[in-house]
């Protein structure tokens, strides 16, 4: 399925290498002014050929938008956007049933598998250019989120074995601006650039690294989550586990939990100054039965090392004869620092669901 | 909500401490001999009480079905199970706004945060005894992947510090039948014992601790999943963080992925003794692109130590005013043993889900 | 599908002659206090054997909560309900594939050309018996639509060719209770008369006959309705189709307007004495492009004549042999006195959706 | 919501007067040849312009493929789709508060009731403009039912008194070119010229009139339709009544049953010459229980008098005084001869959901 959300709900379409990319937004709140130069900001950021650790694939990825606004507002109808792909090379990619040879540790196979059919060209709908789609509406989500002084921020925290060590305090104040002035969107000089040189030096080698995104709400509405199965965290892993190249998702503790005990674990409930209810502690990552308690939302997605690697590799064709294989196309060395505004986008698009879920119960 | 799947679908309802907990079961294979015999079963894996190292509530947890079945076979109509609340002990819960006292890391706060309104018998819908729904839908889609001669089985992999290594091959072996021979379901007799007496202790003290649970499906059928939002990984995640108690999902290499490279990490495409495509290392952990490659599933969920521990702890009153809580009430101190049954419940439903809506798509 | 509703959801389960018929209603808003009375009310009036023009079959249909309440109290979980069913006489019916006859007009084949299986005792899950889960969801909406002073209330307005008029004015008077004091629920004396002896004459031939139920919907908020698809008036098609024996539905004009010119037709826009926007006429039935306009919402619901009749048949066996059947079980001459509460359980379900699908699209 | 399907699903997007109107088709059949110029084939049928009978709006509705196929074939993924608005006069349309005047009978008031903006430009997205994506998705569906030998043809049964009565089985003969010979679509030449000059006659007046589609589909699978709520006639209910300008639906014997008895409307069973199973008559209008029994599913739509009428009408401004308006804008006299493409696409929509639904439920 290519839509995500109940309420406040994206459709994406795309691949890799046909003539667009885009999604169809729905049930956006009407009248309301949206910016787009905010949206093509972020897409920008998520764009390829943005830096020298990227792909060199160069897509301008504009936005255009097809229905929904009128007079610079949101008309409550469907929003539609489309970003043509441009820099595509079907060259690089042939499909030949007696020729083809499915990458390793890519979809290409399993595409096969599935539909008995794949797109020639690339990586087609498995692509992380299907990601645009998701960025766009997040955009838009952020809008929403924006108005209730909630703010989702994303940063890369380790590559390889270089991680970033960084206090509750200090996560609560990083911006998107601030760490998109660093290349490797890791918030901290030195780590920046010892990242920064691990994925040259693999990039030169033509392999590739693993890496992790966390990501922060600060400021989340209390209350939002819908138990049983619609918890804040069960969206929350649904949606980052959707985003390719995905391994992991952990919320608060994560997997250190897993040697605390309780005493330890438990967030005791206290009064801050203002007289708010709070935790001490955030172990919980800020849901509590699936439901926010109002601290921030800490939480943070695993990604493989891309598997496009321009290093010989076995592999088999389709009649299962061995086979060497070598990438062309272009690609990421290292996927975390463009991840980090998908990751932004498909947290903002679960939170807003949340919101509109929330508050359509209303009180008799 | 309440309900999960979008073919073969899942409704649960029930509270702790009220009349019963149980399921609707949507769009079960009509014309089908199902085994009650092997339901109930699951439930006793699941059932309170059933050895020194969990709580002792005690509840017999009997089946009782409602509908959807004549002359031992299904009629394609929802299958409606029942299983009564006997041992409730509304008196160890009160209500009363005045002398609430939210009890830290559960989800006391966050519901009356979100609902106004609080069960006053316990955890309410947020208790893991919600879950007893679960585990019968699981058991039911376990008779469809049985079938397919696909096998789900879940184990304890870790608790506190106590880590079970276990080979990719001897984990293919494992049962369920086998893993129930150990009281902790950790299948190694060194690690059981090591983390028998490790719960004992805390118990002991009034304390809890984390662990971890991993599953393992073995023969799962090519090609499920459904781009780009419902991959394989996403719904396993989603279905996982909606377990009671989860801080984390992985998938094959999970969290470790991000220390490797492109080059350790892709999995080769090999053909084996059979002439079947295959891969020879697994990290990709049975999916690519969200769509299973006919590899084991193997991936791991994070329960944090339970909330509720019998030590003394701060909290405040729904004034805000400080307070000093201890824990009446019956529970685990530590929860991974009775969560295996459920972890393989969510995934069974996942799976044949999966299974519908994969076959949904007609050949012409 | 056996789930009605996106927010406000029900869920039914039961046959004709198993354990229990009932439902799940998810999303209740909590914190109220729910009068089960009432829904205990609304049960009676769908219930069989209230009064002599209706089926022999003696439920008491009492209704049993299982979950989702406290102190009289909605917690905000699944409500959940379950109705034993006691005079049943599996005896009646038999299944043995070799002299199975199926009814002609019953759901008999159909369900056995579906799912290779059908319920041995009587309609199984296409008898209306299912409907007792959605008069006790529609019962509950009706206790929040009341707090909108928002009022559904059904009527018979045809059987046979024995037609009630009524005037736009008298239907906004009409209450549930004056409607109840008339047998066969058409809210006027001689028609009332008519009708009760056109039934008992066809009921005496062993016949049965058709009729038409009339719904309208006072003071219903305006903006309801979610285009392009769930239309007001096409949710509302889709609710009433869905009650068995439902040949068709029209909303306001309906299929009177295929002979109306567009003059003739249009609602012309109007202020009423305290100042609010109405319009003169409301052949629109309430809506305009499936948003409504605040005027009541009127629409018909066509029911065919009984299928079950007590006269011999032609009909085939399962092998395709002619064969002669004649009814056992016990039925209704005519449903449309038994439907008006079904009626506006459907409407009050589809309205209450409606009011949550609005209300979640919060305002920036 | 602007999605239609669980499963074959479209979503569409759109106004009358922005960029572009077009549709996501999800989960379309892999590697099948999509014949594009039959969806072109399709829409022209639709086009505004295609006749004197019709609106002079100009839009030559060019289909522009944006995603979903290569070489030819679909991908299994979202199919995208595009038709440029051309011939938009924004010019036409104003809106400004003060001066705004709501058309009567139209979804002016209620857009801006609901959402607190519309669309200056037109009907915006209450306009049937919208249509042109459910054709697309319509005529995608056609292609998986033509390989099932199932054929769904609407044609215009009536249009103010003037009915056409056909016979069920020259009814079974008709096909949509034979149809489209017609230029009312009323496929009778005495009919089709009456129609023609009643159209002709209150277009000259400025008026408009209402008309009746009625749809057949001959050879539909038997055991489709979802009980309990996703009988078919209750999807196909809902997706008539989504349709701009209905009024009415009716399947079978429809509103004429309520004057029949048991014994006249039952369809007996019956075995043919080829030795099938089949009904005598076809009062059900090939659905029991809400399951197709593999006869002609025959139902019918009622549409209104289009709300535009070149004549001077009393309305009320957005401050509820009263004025006079009169239409400038370019719309049809009467909409049924456009209006049976579109009901033929919602059929089969609907049709091609309930066969992959059925699908689902694997055999074991």
């Amino acid at each position: 399925m290519s839509s995500f959300g109940q309420l406040f709900k994206i459709t994406t379409f795309g691949e890799s290498h046909c003539d667009s990319v885009g999604v169809i937004v729905e049930n956006m709140i009407p009248k309301v002014q949206l910016d787009l130069v905010y949206i093509q900001k972020q897409l920008n950021r998520r764009r390829p050929g943005q830096s020298h650790i990227t792909t060199s694939r160069a897509e301008p990825d504009t936005l255009e938008l097809l229905s929904g606004m009128e007079r610079g507002m949101t008309l409550g109808t469907p929003l539609a956007f489309r970003v043509e792909n441009r820099d595509t090379r079907p060259g690089d990619y042939k499909f030949d049933e007696n020729e083809y040879l499915p990458r390793p540790s890519h979809a290409d196979m399993t595409y096969i598998w599935k539909y008995g059919i794949h797109s020639a060209s690339g990586g087609g709908r498995s692509s992380a250019r299907e990601t645009v789609g998701r960025v766009i509406g997040g955009s838009i989500a952020d809008q929403i989120l924006g108005n209730c002084n909630c703010r989702v921020v994303a940063f890369v925290s380790q590559v390889g074995n270089i991680r970033l060590n960084v206090s509750r305090k200090d996560m609560l104040a990083l911006t998107r601006d601030f760490i998109d002035t660093f290349v490797t969107r890791c918030p901290n000089g030195a780590a920046d650039k010892r990242i920064e040189s691990l994925i040259l030096k693999l990039k030169k080698k033509g392999d590739s690294v693993g890496g992790k995104v966390t990501c922060i709400v600060t400021a989340p509405p209390k209350g939002l989550g819908e138990p049983v199965f619609n918890k804040t965290e069960a969206l929350l892993a649904h949606a980052m586990l959707s985003i390719p190249a995905t391994k992991g998702f952990e919320i608060g503790s994560g997997f250190g939990c897993i040697q605390q005990t309780g005493s330890e674990h438990n967030d005791p409930w206290i009064t801050d100054n203002s007289g708010n209810i709070r935790t001490l502690t955030n172990n919980s990552g800020g849901t509590l039965g699936g439901i926010t308690n109002g601290e921030p939302i800490i939480f943070s997605v695993a990604f493989k090392p891309p598997a496009t690697i321009k290093m010989d590799q076995n592999t088999v064709n389709l009649k299962g004869e061995y086979r060497r294989i070598k990438a062309k196309g272009r690609h990421d060395p290292c996927v975390v620092a463009r991840a980090v505004p998908i990751v932004e986008a498909m947290a903002s698009l679960v939170l807003v669901d949340l919101i509109y879920q929330h508050r359509s119960r209303l009180t008799l």
